[in-house]
């Protein structure tokens, strides 16, 4: 049998790749900024009041992040004063509605996980 | 209206806590050790090999961590030489499937993500 010595590199990139990816939307500010999209387009203010607590450069790094992998599409429209508006692109829906079921799933865990975590600390 | 002043550290709390716990599914090897254990329970010199390239130390950190969130159940053999088993519990089984669906979505997509992002690096 020939031996591939591309094979391990290649499947290598991938999994880094694919890993990177999945970085991207699990992110602390990609799941905020994914799930906010999924109900309609924002300014780049608007979602910034509605995400929360993030700084203007990580949530411009975050959706830059997102517009470059074909999640989220930034349009910025020819008027005066400028105006940017994000919204999800097909793409971007499908990754912010596996995110949202994803959260939706933790947070209706939370209390299981909770009582798990008591029982761990509380052995002898 | 009275204002409940601990409402908004609650909420915060539970935010901290459900992005913690996303974190742990998410996390590098979190997302691995979910996957092998979806097929079967392992050892853990197994489980090692079976992730791959993840030292000692960091798995027995992340076992651990999804141990306490009652992901994964521990179950150590009173037998000579000392035997640990892992497995899922049937929480962990259903974090298990919902990681193991993400990262198959993120896989289909890859292609279109690596066209994306080429389209966005060849910008003028």
């Amino acid at each position: 049998m020939e031996v591939r010595t591309t094979e391990v590199p290649d499947v290598d990139r991938f999994c880094r790749f694919s890993r990177a990816v999945l970085e991207h939307v699990t992110s602390r500010w990609g799941v905020l900024v994914l799930i906010a999209l999924l109900e309609r387009s924002y300014r780049f203010s608007e979602l910034r009041r509605r995400v929360g607590d993030v700084s203007e450069k990580m949530l411009a790094q975050t959706l830059q992040t997102l517009e470059r992998d074909g999640f989220v599409h930034r349009d910025a429209k020819p008027v005066i004063p400028p105006r940017v508006d994000y919204s999800l692109t097909p793409l971007g829906r499908e990754a912010a509605e596996r995110i949202w079921e994803l959260t939706r799933w933790v947070e209706a865990r939370l209390d299981q996980v909770a009582t798990a975590q008591e029982s761990y600390d509380g052995r002898p």
